[in-house]
């Protein structure tokens, strides 16, 4: 008798221990998109532990010309932390500090411990971690170079629907951290706070979700309000090359980021008919496909009518965002985040909008200046927290993210 | 030439997908321990979903002699609300509530729509949830049933130790909505408060988390100090039967809970030297297994001594809380949780410490007055929040949770 192999194509015993570490994997969340374009990485130890432990293991590669955790898919959970330098703080320290930062990133994103780590049980599971860092408007000054600012790079305009509070915008410094566990997560959060306390203190500190791995796989991210949220995104290499990496100065290879949080009144969205929220968004809740049909990923018709008018109404949300003839398009990477309730007793829920973009002033702007000037979903949310930051490019094992500033 | 499954025993092409579907309900958290003691059930659509979808489908039962969710292996995410009834809310009105929550609760956790659910869409994804409520000792005279206090069931003690704010204490009526994911969770949190908002207000909301449902398969959980905690609770239907569930009148079927917010000191705890915060919990860090050598679930030897003195010294956490003769134990389920940063810039990060038995004051009390009396993990705890609950038993279908109670 032939062997199993050759007589039906079965896997064998070795290569369907893989194929089921490799589904653990696809549970655990998508290939990643890769900040480094070299998609996701299996830990050393994919061979001989259990397929299940394939979700803990699975890594993102730290080191590549891009930083990771812009373009890869959103992971489960997110902590941004704003950081505002001490008084004193120059280049000379803050170059120690992203080498410090450096290091340990690349060990925990591959599931090693920290260099002074206060738990290294913790830093097992890399659970497809990414750590990304960012630089606020108030660092080149610190650094002396006012000169490097980039090109387009403002702190963030105040639009007339802001409400914007102290304790949620601004920052010198950002650390960005996901991943598919909120433990790991938390771990690797402590792990950059503690290695900065020399140089800077905490300004602000965010977390959000997302649908975690394996629950809605290839799905669209939902916000709290039930909506589809993210479906005209930049997907490929191409998109990537075109609307989120810079190519300026000691930013190639980087982007800008701004974070938005936007407090959300679905109190007030939970009293608008099913049909009226519809209207509000331009797509259907149920599926997310645009009003005037197909499915979610088709083209909206902007042009259609029925006897009502625009069937996609003019203050639409998707009609008021969608790409103008320039190059307004940006890189979506939000989160859901629920702080339960206010001292007022009313639910602390909303967004956290993160959007990447190679221009600050040409992409993201635009876009939001029309939505400032209308959007039928500004009657149910508030952005109460701003805060932008240039992410400079990725670095190789060796390098240290920020040296294409810092030494230019 | 025989068929495949002749030949080789391989599974056919439908039973490998069962085989992928049921991989990915194992990669999604363990077999429910089940309140109701049946296990988990895959949802319909299981056969017919693609098999990464199984984490999003899997479905706990919500109807049976116990509430789901004080036995079932805890999830990735918790949010517990504790609410305080409005002025003049008597048994009539907390009957009605009860009704509307039980079918609300068997529908969300069911992966359907709510009664007057404002988002659908975001119920479609049970996701391993359980929504379990409890009566706070204010309940019983609100409902004109003073009587009906469970024995030994009294207002969470102070202890030397704490220093309990209200803002984190006490309540009339808990829900604990537990859940694989954080979207699901958020959601069935805002159907639950949304439909008690005519009947009582929101005093207090707490969120936390423990590894998500793959990424440690079979791990006991670990709390941000590092240490594996959890490893000495009841495991089994027999436990669950001595240890959690009552027998006692209304309360038969089911338990009484408290929930400690005990504020973890990181800072001063990173300090100490590992041997030493070894010898403060008793286990090793890397494995959690007793000093006194062998697994983590092997017995500790309370007695041995080394040229120190005792291995296991008399301050130690696991000596002080291992049960004693009567029936000092407790299913505990807590959940880690990192707020961020506080006002003084400080992390405000902790362990949310839920523990269920069937007599409060017989179980949990003398436990807990040891370890007041001295453990030396107080140096680096603080509890800061207290609220002790009953938890009615489960219902059947039409029935609702908290009759035995109400028509006793």
């Amino acid at each position: 008798m032939a062997s199993p192999r050759e007589t039906d194509g079965e896997p064998t015993r070795l290569s369907r221990r893989r194929l089921l570490g490799y589904t653990a994997v696809g549970v655990g969340g998508a290939v990643a998109g890769a900040g480094a374009g070299t998609g996701t990485t299996l830990a050393a130890t994919q061979e001989s532990a259990p397929p299940a432990d394939a979700a803990g293991s699975r890594t993102i590669p730290f080191h590549g010309p891009h930083q990771a955790g812009v373009t890869t898919p959103v992971q489960a959970r997110a902590v941004f932390a704003g950081l505002d330098l001490r008084e004193g703080v120059g280049a000379e320290a803050v170059g120690r500090l992203l080498r410090l930062w450096t290091q340990d990133a690349a060990a925990l994103t591959a599931g090693r411990p920290a260099t002074a780590d206060p738990a290294p049980a913790l830093a097992r599971r890399p659970a497809g971690l990414t750590i990304t860092f960012g630089f606020g408007p108030g660092l080149f000054d610190a650094v002396g170079k006012p000169e490097a600012v980039p090109a387009g790079f403002v702190p963030a305009p105040s639009f007339s629907i802001d409400r914007l509070q102290d304790r949620w915008s601004g920052g010198d410094l950002l650390v960005q951290v996901r991943g598919d566990d909120s433990i790991t997560v938390a771990h690797a959060v402590r792990v950059m706070l503690v290695g900065a306390r020399p140089f800077a203190t905490v300004r602000w500190q965010q977390a959000g979700f997302q649908y975690h791995a394996g629950v809605a796989p290839g799905s669209t991210p939902r916000n709290l309000m039930g909506q589809v949220d993210g479906t005209v995104n930049p997907k490929t290499d191409d998109d990537f090359d075109e609307v989120v990496w810079s190519d300026q100065g000691w930013l190639a290879g980087g982007t800008t980021m701004i974070l938005r949080r936007i407090r959300m009144d679905l109190d007030g969205w939970d009293r608008v008919p099913p049909p009226e929220q519809e209207r509000a968004i331009g797509r259907r809740l149920s599926d997310g496909a645009p009003l005037t049909g197909g499915g979610e990923h088709d083209a909206a018709d902007f042009t259609r009518r029925d006897h009502h008018g625009l069937v996609i109404p003019a203050d639409a949300h998707i009609r008021r965002a969608r790409p103008g003839h320039g190059r307004h398009r940006i890189l979506r990477g939000g989160y859901n985040y629920d702080d339960g309730v206010d001292t007022d007793g009313n639910p602390d829920v909303g967004l956290l909008f993160a959007s990447y973009q190679a221009s600050f002033a040409r992409q993201f702007v635009p876009i939001q200046r029309r939505l400032a000037a209308l959007d039928a979903l500004n009657t149910w949310t508030t952005p109460v927290g701003s805060a932008v930051f240039a992410i400079p490019p990725g670095c190789e094992p060796g390098g240290w993210i920020g040296r294409t500033l810092l030494e230019s």
